[in-house]
């Protein structure tokens, strides 16, 4: 019996929990200062790079998809896009709405991020609203 | 004609050119504190998760070889990659090699690399047969 996945703990204390896309999880950082997208794969690899090829492309896909969500409905002209996880050993990847003369730029936001704002419940709604319109992210 | 893609400046000044894959021009960090290569596509978008499905696929098959090549080749357990290009806006991929203990472990490469080591011309000559060798890299 496949044990049942579950997201890691630091990622949903950081994050709200939007929902599912077919291959990740997507959550939302807690840290409104930008647009700040985590996508969670249901895999055991810890490293984007290592994942079989299709797994990867499908992955990499659904980023893409965020990525354009994040350009078109929320108006950013720039996406940042990272699998890190030296802090988080769970893959996790990146998807972060930037513009010249936000919180950080030009830095990237890991470590750099100072401001701290926070969305609003309704605000929350309302990305998720979009997101199942748009994407069809599940719950 | 095809203007001849050239790639950009501040990358050549950080980087040795090593040579090229199907997809992307490969270039290596001066820094040797950590093994950071960048893979620079052919093309004019400048976010990556803007490429055509295909060609996104191709280059990140490119980064995932190169990915294979610092874990299995250079030994390091962990690959952080990024494409961020919040200051040079070329697109270009960045593929670290990492691991505890290493000179900005656990935080990432950018903006926290204080350390610097130069590379002798023999390790990159080193570095760059073995690419040809192990992934066909052409110059």
């Amino acid at each position: 019996m496949k044990e049942k996945f579950t997201v890691h703990d630091q990622l949903l204390t950081d994050c709200f929990r939007l929902g599912q896309l077919q291959a990740c999880h997507v959550l939302l950082h807690r840290n409104a200062a930008v647009p700040w997208f985590i996508l969670v794969p249901e895999t055991g690899f810890q490293d984007l790079l290592d994942l079989p090829a299709e797994e990867r492309d499908r992955v990499v896909a659904e980023a893409a998809a965020l990525s354009a969500f994040v350009k078109s409905s929320l108006g950013y002209p720039k996406v940042n896009f990272a699998a890190i996880g030296n802090l988080v050993p769970q893959l996790h990847l990146h998807v972060v709405g930037r513009k010249p003369g936000d919180a950080c730029w030009p830095a990237p936001v890991w470590g750099n991020l100072t401001e701290s704002v926070d969305y609003t419940s309704t605000q929350v709604t309302d990305i998720r609203r979009a997101l199942e319109t748009i994407l069809a992210l599940r719950s």
